[in-house]
């Protein structure tokens, strides 16, 4: 509970300091006409209707406004009159957003009251020096209990009325604002460094991948350094998968339309469909999930009670028709490389299944350092209605009570949150935190009753009859694209050796060691390592500097020493101290760390 | 020459036995109207519009008369008579097609010759038995020259009239002729075993892939043990080119329609274009080749000449509309997986990369044994026009010159063949020849300089000047679909070990030795093979003739003294004998020719 009044307060302080800025801008801009001015996560924003568009310069000049106002220590004045006093005192301010609003709030309340009462409806406002909002509270009791130097305004950009791209677009201002001026600091450094780590600026630096005008947006071109990457991941979950039984398959990225309506996409991704057409008279969609390609697979063959587990696993191109000005990135593309599995089980299976798969989500994400900073939440329906779901209610008891049951068995301590299940089943999700700390839910575990029982698949039970398999999906890492983009984040573009693309750099100190350091290399690449020659005309120094911007794990330098004696000088990234050793030990060393993903 | 006259000897005889089996249809159906029947690669057909739907049945009757026709030993007889007379012959016979004919005959000649010659026109007929037909000939002296046991009916299907949808559909009988018995024996038996090599057939036997309904034709679905297959080729190509510095790229498979206008694929392909659009105005078309794709990840950085040769592969589903009636098997399918890769090089490096890629083709056919039953072709352009290509002589006599000297180099014999170059350059084509002695041709090496110049793809060459690099294309295995449908019928399903899908079954005797044959499978699965138990209820023998019709490569049987020994007893498809050995020795074994893809 505390934890909850403390998360109010800072509201309190950022709501209050997005009224100080508009202040400041009535200041700035008597024309001014407001919108409105929430807080966020870490501060607040307000919109506004300018007679000019504003410049990043002005934005100190506000930051001075807002600190005098602060000095100046207003009171936060309530006063609470009717309606018709509201609209008439905005009419005269000739704030036609703000009566906008009033009547937004009539309209509501008049719905909810009887009439007589609606009259009676009283609206609140806020006054600050000489500004007055419309505004429910609750506030600090004054400007002075701000932290002049907490604050900062970080942003100007554009936002419609209401979000509608139907209304004006106003100008938006985003600040942040903390309590102490070390938390303002902490915060903009961490920004600093997020921006430095930010997976376009690294991918673009370290040569991962590529957007090209003439392909166009949102469809990333990988380089090989990315595909490197990429491939390394997709060998990594697969080995790890089909130690659990899971088989790979391939499915073509077009269907019928017909294939969506069936598994339910067509009313819920309509929007969202790529639809592909020819001369020739062809229809056909882009897949916009992989699960109902595969359902088609399992339904290729007669399957028996003794055929079960069936497991498939596909990591193939999903296409979705995200709104253009939303792509960005690799964060948000309409080519998205989907990491998919399903298993298709009897219910008595499911628990299996539901722990296999969370050993492989322990597996694949221990491996990457990230399995200790983890929560799970095990979704469960709204027992209170039933009928919001499809299934049995015994079917719902057991498999609720078998993730229950797993949950407790593999000490996840997964909070359950009701009614937070999918229509067809419950589900586990997994909760990672990211570097900056921020927290990314990717894995995910669900029981599905629904999908088989829409295309009609079979198994032959026990007693010679037809049931309905149950299909329990996962996901591992996602999609590759955001992953890529989170990895990148997360090391800062220094990836593990495992997944470097360049392994190893050879540096000859001088061109008269070409020879021995082509023949290293020779040796280092078949040893299945990924290794260069930086050879190109420009100074050691350079060249080794050049390998740490590219963060290359290992750079050996190689001279007359090294030459005469068949070693190598080894520096390893983020070392200090350099090496020397014969190089079919550094090979065996490099060897058993990558095949231990150190 | 000889070979051309024998050749043409036997189309006499093919085109002699259509005139027997036409005069035999008109002994069956004296309303019998004809089209045409000319001879075919093997033998012959003729196109019929008949009063009701031919059945199976028919064939032998046809034959039964076609022999009697033959033992009768009719003449062939020519007679050459005016055009206005034949009209008349052919009226007074009710033989509509035949008028149609000889009126396109009259058409064709008055466009050549001067009118008044036109009526002196004369038209060739021959007549065999009552049995007179439209025909240039030449033919057989009398049907006593076809050998009465040498040829047979094979075939039924409907024809359109001139091959035109709009016209009236006409029943088409096929047939084959030899000159001996038992040629027609060989080819038989030999059609009978395409038929049980067929891939749809053995496809689907071996449950490799699988068309679905709701996906639609021409988009396959690869089952896990067809995967497998793709995923080893593809790991195997990929291996032999990385060791000749090929680096995998990704890219998606959509893109705005301008890359491929640049590209010239849009002029090319237009029909064969699919293309994509949303709800939000999206429009993109799916990539009907890799290369355009691949220039772009070029383009993405700045060049130098140290840089080059920079040499990219892909292994990705390009789209093709093909015409809904042709697509078929895997054979030709809308998804092509095609394995496409290009070098993007300096003019004096294109020799090396040809060599390279001649060498990795080398490297690949030779892993399957089909190195040695190759030709090569050079296709060099039309010295007499050279305004059809484009780029200047000097670079065209720098890379023909080039090819040429690559062939002798490399002993490829390759023969020259005029006026057969690209647009853009010339190329060196490789011919293999299948299971079936029939030609299949796949690889090809392609010299390009359009391309680069046409995406204004640059360098910067010694001299710190923008050059145009040179385009390499090559392709080994083409598409993995067109490719597997090929291997399964080369191998009629009994893949080399390192293709098969599952490389050991394990047959417990009883259900006692469950346990020790889940144990010994662990420990093969650890060792990286591919392994199934089978322990399904049925009998050993049903069991051991499961694996043998699924033509898995090892079978091992374990009972009593194979638990005892921790020992396996091994046999290796198609081979009789048995052999007991350690567990460990056969996994040592097993490994190694894995390895050497014996």
């Amino acid at each position: 509970m505390s934890q909850e009044k403390k998360q109010s307060s800072k509201e309190i302080l950022r709501h209050s300091t997005a009224h100080i800025l508009a202040a400041a801008v009535l200041e700035m801009f008597p024309e001014a006409k407001f919108g409105i001015g929430p807080a966020t996560e870490d501060g607040f924003y307000y919109d506004f209707d300018l007679p000019r568009t504003l410049i990043p310069e002005d934005l100190p000049l506000l930051e001075e406004k807002m600190r005098a106002l602060i000095n100046n220590n207003y009171p936060f004045e309530k006063r609470e009159i009717s309606a018709s006093n509201a609209e008439e005192h905005f009419a005269k301010a000739k704030q036609p957003y703000k009566i906008e609003l009033i009547k937004d709030i009539i309209a509501k309340n008049s719905l909810h009251q009887p009439t007589d009462k609606t009259q009676n409806l009283k609206i609140t406002l806020y006054k600050t020096g000489n500004f007055v909002d419309l505004c429910s509270g609750p506030h600090l009791d004054s400007s002075g209990e701000i932290n002049p130097n907490a604050f900062k305004l970080t942003k100007i950009s554009g936002a419609y009325w209401k979000g509608d791209e139907k209304n004006k677009q106003m100008q938006r201002i985003y600040g942040v604002v903390f309590e102490t001026e070390k938390e303002l600091t902490k915060y903009l450094k961490a920004q600093e460094e997020a921006k430095e780590r930010d997976h376009r600026k690294l991918g673009k630096e370290l040569d991962l991948f590529h957007f090209s005008d003439l392909v166009g947006p949102g469809l990333p071109l990988f380089t090989p350094k990315g595909t490197i990457i990429i491939d390394e991941l997709q060998k990594h979950i697969e080995d790890i998968c089909r130690h659990y039984g899971f088989q790979k398959v391939k499915t073509p990225h077009l269907a019928k339309i017909d294939l969506f309506k069936i598994s339910g996409h067509v009313d819920k991704f309509s929007d969202e469909l790529f639809h592909v057409t020819s001369k020739k008279k062809h229809e056909f969609v882009l897949k916009p999930v992989q699960c109902p390609h595969q359902t088609q697979i399992y339904a290729s063959q007669n399957r028996s009670y003794r055929d079960l587990p069936i497991r498939y696993m596909e990591s193939e191109k999903q296409y979705r028709a995200e709104k253009s000005g939303e792509v960005g990135g690799l964060s948000r593309v309409y080519a998205i490389t989907v990491e998919d599995g399903h298993s298709f089980c009897r219910i008595d299976q499911v628990k299996e299944e539901v722990r296999n798969m969370i050993k492989i989500i322990q597996d694949f994400y221990g491996s990457l350092g990230l399995w200790d900073k983890f929560r799970v939440s095990l979704s469960v329906r709204d027992y209170a209605h039933p009928e919001k779901y499809i299934g049995t209610k015994e079917d719902w008891d057991i498999c609720e009570n078998m993730l229950q049951e797993v949950s407790d068995e593999m000490n996840l301590n997964a909070q359950k949150r009701e009614g937070e299940a999918a229509l067809y089943g419950p589900k586990l999700d997994f909760m990672f935190r990211d570097a900056f700390g921020k927290e990314i839910q990717i894995p995910t575990v669900q029981v599905d009753f629904a999908t088989p029982k829409r295309f009609n698949l079979i198994y032959i039970n026990e007693k010679g009859k037809k049931e309905n398999p149950v299909m329990v999906h996962r996901a591992i890492l996602g999609s590759y694209e955001r992953f890529l983009a989170m990895l990148i984040e997360q090391f800062a573009g220094a990836f593990p050796l495992w997944l470097a693309p360049i392994q190893v750099s050879i540096l000859p100190v001088s061109e008269k060691f070409n020879d021995y350091a082509e023949k290293i290399r020779q040796e280092i690449f078949a040893a299945d390592v990924r290794v260069e020659i930086n050879n190109r005309g420009e100074t050691l120094g350079k060249r080794i500097s050049e390998a740490e911007k590219q963060k290359i794990p290992y750079m050996i330098v190689v001279g007359e020493k090294e030459m005469k004696e068949n070693s190598v000088n080894i520096r390893q990234r983020e070392k200090k101290e350099q090496q020397t050793m014969p190089l079919n030990e550094f090979i065996k060393k490099i060897k058993k760390e990558i095949k231990e993903k150190k």
